[in-house]
C-alpha cells in the first residue's frame, strides 16, 4: 500500500521544502511543486476502518435524535488541512469529495483563519442582519469585490441567499415574475431527466435524478425532457452523439409547444452545465448554445444552475463559461463553493417592486466576507488554472486506469477536476468507495453507478498522482 | 423630546450604576435596575434625518445591482450594541424590530465577542460540513446543550435547516412521508387566512398575508380556513369571540372533508401562535387546543410554526407552550432568533431511510455554535421572565396610550414583548413608523394597518419606559 510509505509528517513547516516520494510511482515522481505546502498534509495516515469506534459510537447517539444512517463518519474538522479530512478516530483521508463539492479552497485555509482571527471582523459573525431593509455599510463593496467580480457575461444583477434551494426556487419566482402575460393561467419550467436542482417543493418539481426524492411528494405538471446520454470515448461516436443531441433538443421544442397547448405555458429552461448527482451527464457545448436558441425562440428564460459546477472546478469559474454562448444565459444560480448561496440576472429580469423577491436573511454577511477572501486566494494562487491541470493529470490517469481495468471503469469523462467513471454496477461502485475511503481516500457517487470526484480547488497534480498510485493499487488487487 | 435629554454617554463602563433619568417622565422613573449595564447604550442619539446622506448613496449604489427599494438605511453593526442599532450616519436607534425578529440578546452581545474570540472555535467558523453525511465530533454534544435543551414537549427528533422557509418545506416532506397511503392521489396541507410560512414554492402555497407575495406564482390547490379576527378589548367580546372561534374551526373541518372528497386529502394543518406577517393575530389557547383535537379526530399532523414567536419573546421559550396542550403538537418549525433553521417532531414522523430529508449543508454547526451561548445567556440571564416582565410594561403603557389616543391606536394585544396595536389605515401607521425612526426608535409594521413590537430578549422594563415615553410625544404632536 503506497500511501504508508509516504511522509507522515505534517507539511506545516514552511522550511520543509522537500518532500518524501513514494519510490517507484508511476505518477508521484511527476508532482509539481507544492505551493500550499503550509497547510497540507502529506499523504493520507490511516489508523482504524472508517467508521472507526468513536465514529460508530458517536453515529448511535445522533440517531437517537435523527435519522443518522446517511452519516459516513464523524470528523476532527480542527485536525483537518487542506485536501485532507481528518475523522474522530484520527485517521487522515484526502478528500475528493469536498463535503459534496462545496469547500472551496481546503480545510482551515490560513486565509480563512486570518479572516476569523482579525477584530473588524467580529461584528459580521455576531450581527446577523436581515439584508434585504438593513444592511451593513460595507455591503456593496465587499459583493463588488467579491461576487459582481465573478459575474457572469450578461448578468448585472444580483440577489443571494441562503442555499442552493432557495437560490433555484427564486430563480424560478423570478421568472415567472418577468414573464407575467396578463390572463396566462399557469407557467411552468422546463427541466432535464437526471436532474437535480433542489429538494425544496418548487425545486423539486425540476429535480428526477432519483426517485426517492419525489416520492409521497405533491409536485407540479412541469414538462421533463430527456438529456443527452453519450457514448464514450466522444471520439469514436460523434455521429451517434450528434443524434442524440439533436433528439433530445427536438423533445425540448416539442414540449414547449405542447404545454403551451395545454396552458402551462413553459416560462423558463433550467439546466446544470453537468448533470451532477444524476451521474456527472455531459453534454457538448454545441448541445447548450442550441439549447440556449431554442428558448430565445420561444420566448422562455434560459436559467442554469451552476450550484454545483460553479466556482472554478472545471477550469473556468463558471461551467457555462465553456460554451462560449454568443447571447448569454438570463440567470444563474449557484451555492456551495460560493459559500452563499444566491443568483445573477440580466437587468430585464429586475423584479419591478421592493419586497418581491425577499426573505429575513438573504444569505449571510459572514459568508460573503469568506466568500472574498476565497476568491482573492483563488486569483492570486491561480487556482483556476490549477483546476485546468490537476484535472488534465487526473483524466489522463483514469484513461490510463481505463485502458488497464476495462472490466471496472468506463465512460471516464471530465472537465477541469470536474472528473468521473461508470462502474459496471451500483455495488462494485460502493464497494469501490469503501475500500478506497479505508485506503485513505474519500470519494463521492452519483447516478447509479458512477464514482465522481469534486477536490477543492487546492487539489494539485501531485493530489492527482498520490490518487491514480492508490487507485491503481486498491484495481490491481479488486475482484 | 424627551430622548434627547437622556445621557449621550455609553453604558459600557460597569462602574456606571446610576443613570441619568429623563426628568418628569412618566414612565422612565420606574426603570428596572439594568443588568446588562455592561453592552447597551443609554438611549437613542439622533444626528441626521434617516436615512441619512451616507445611507441615501449607499442605497444608490446597491440599487445598481439589485433592487434596492425595500431598504429602510445602512447600518454600521460593528458600534451596534444590546438593543441600539446604529446606523452610517452615526443615528442610534433603540431596535424594536431587531432585524424582522431575529436578533435574539442583542447587537455585539459579549458573550457572544468571546465566542469569536476563542481559538478553538476558528475551525467551526471557516469549515463548513455537509451535516448530514460528515458531522464534527461535538454535533451532538452541541445540539443537546442548545436546541435539545429547548425541545417542546412531546419532540424528541431535530434536523437543522439553514433558514425558515427550507424549514417549512421539509417539514411538510416530513408529514407527507409519514402519512403515505398506498394509492392516495395527492395531498395537501391547510393553512389559514393571513399565515405567513415562507416564500419558497411549497410554502408559498401557505401563505396569504400579502397578495403581492404571490402574484404570477404557479401553486398547489390547497385548503385555506379563516383565521379568528377578534374584536379588542377582550373582556367586552368574550361571547362574540368563541363564536368567532367556532365559526373558524367548523370551516377547518369543513375543508377537511371537502378536500378528502377532491381527492387532495389534507394531511397536516399549519398554524402560527401568532400570526406576525399577516398583522399580529391572536386566537385564544382554546382555539388552538380545539384545533389540535380537530387533527387529531381527521388524522391529520398538527404543525406549528414559531420562525417568528420562537425563542422566547413572548415570555415562554416557545409560544404554543401557552396553550397547555395535552396531546402534544406533531411537528414545529423555527429559525430568526435561534440563528439556525429546522424544526422538532415526534418519533413517529422520522423518516424511515436515510436522505429522505436531506440538503448538502444541513444548517449550520456556527450558528449551532452560536446558539448554545445564546441559550446559556438566555437561562443565565433569566430572558424569559424578563420578557414576561418587560412586555407586561410595554403592554400597560400602550393600553394607556390606547386610552389616551383611541384616534390613533386600537386594538392593543400582546404576549410578552410579542405586542402590537391598529392604526386607522395604512398611511397614518407608515407615518408614525418613520416618524418614530427620526426620533431614534425602530418599530416594523405587519398585515395592513398594524404596528409591531419584536424587540430583542435584552430589552429590558427601563427600555419599555424609554420606547413610552418617546411615543407618547409622538402622539401628543401626531396630526
Amino acid at each position: 500500500m503506497a500511501f504508508v510509505l509516504a511522509a507522515r509528517q505534517l507539511a506545516c513547516s514552511p522550511q520543509q521544502k522537500l518532500r518524501l516520494l513514494v519510490p517507484g510511482s508511476r505518477y508521484i515522481s511527476q508532482a509539481a511543486a507544492k505551493v500550499d505546502v503550509e497547510f497540507d498534509y502529506d499523504a493520507p495516515l490511516m489508523k482504524t476502518e472508517v467508521p472507526g469506534p468513536r465514529s460508530r459510537e458517536l453515529m448511535k447517539q445522533l440517531n437517537i435524535i435523527q435519522n443518522a444512517e446517511a452519516v459516513h463518519f464523524f470528523c476532527n474538522y480542527e485536525e483537518s488541512r487542506g485536501n485532507y479530512l481528518v475523522d474522530v478516530d484520527g485517521n487522515r483521508m484526502l478528500d475528493l469529495y469536498s463535503q459534496i463539492s462545496s469547500v472551496p479552497i481546503g480545510y482551515s485555509h490560513p486565509a480563512l483563519v486570518k479572516v476569523l482571527q482579525q477584530p473588524q471582523n467580529v461584528s459580521t459573525f455576531i450581527n446577523r442582519p436581515a439584508l434585504g431593509i438593513l444592511p451593513p455599510e460595507n455591503f456593496v463593496e465587499r459583493l463588488q469585490e467579491s461576487l459582481m467580480s465573478v459575474a457572469p457575461k450578461g448578468m448585472s444583477q444580483l440577489i443571494t441567499m441562503a442555499c442552493g434551494s432557495c437560490s433555484n426556487e427564486n430563480a424560478f419566482k423570478t421568472i415567472f415574475m418577468w414573464y407575467r402575460a396578463p390572463g396566462c393561467p399557469d407557467y411552468s419550467i422546463l427541466s432535464f431527466m437526471g436532474a437535480f436542482h433542489g429538494r425544496t417543493l418548487g425545486c423539486l418539481a425540476t429535480t428526477h435524478s432519483k426517485s426517492i426524492h419525489k416520492i409521497d411528494i405533491p409536485s407540479f405538471d412541469w414538462p421533463i425532457a430527456p438529456f443527452p446520454r453519450l457514448k464514450y470515448p466522444l471520439e469514436e461516436f460523434v455521429k451517434e452523439n450528434q443524434q442524440e443531441e439533436a433528439r433530445c433538443l427536438e423533445e425540448v421544442e416539442d414540449l414547449i409547444v405542447k404545454y403551451r397547448k395545454k396552458k402551462k405555458t413553459v416560462v423558463g429552461v433550467i439546466v446544470e452545465p453537468i448533470q451532477s448527482e444524476g451521474g456527472d451527464n455531459h453534454a457538448s457545448d454545441d448541445f447548450f448554445r442550441k439549447l440556449r436558441d431554442i428558448t430565445r425562440k420561444h420566448g422562455c428564460a434560459f436559467l442554469v444552475d451552476e450550484v454545483q459546477t460553479g466556482g472554478g472546478c472545471t477550469g473556468k469559474f463558471w461551467a457555462h463559461e465553456h460554451w462560449d454562448l454568443d447571447d448569454p444565459a438570463d440567470l444563474m444560480t449557484f451555492s456551495k463553493k460560493m459559500m452563499t448561496g444566491g443568483f445573477f440576472h440580466k437587468e430585464e429580469f429586475r423584479p419591478n417592486a421592493p419586497y418581491r423577491i425577499f426573505n429575513t436573511w438573504l444569505g449571510d454577511p459572514a459568508k460573503n466576507l469568506l466568500l472574498a477572501e476565497v476568491i482573492n486566494v483563488i486569483k492570486r494562487e491561480d487556482l483556476l488554472d490549477n483546476a485546468a491541470r490537476a484535472g488534465k493529470v487526473l483524466l489522463t490517469g483514469l484513461l490510463d486506469l481505463q485502458a488497464r481495468y476495462p472490466q471496472f471503469i468506463s465512460r471516464v469523462r471530465g472537465r477541469g477536476t470536474f472528473c468521473s467513471f461508470d462502474t459496471p454496477d451500483e455495488s462494485v461502485r460502493n464497494k469501490l468507495i469503501l475500500i478506497a475511503r479505508n485506503k485513505g481516500v474519500v470519494l463521492g457517487g452519483c447516478g447509479d453507478k458512477s464514482i465522481r470526484f469534486r477536490p477543492m480547488l487546492v487539489f494539485r497534480e501531485h493530489h492527482a498522482h498520490l490518487f491514480l498510485n492508490i487507485f491503481s493499487d486498491i484495481l490491481a488487487d479488486f475482484k
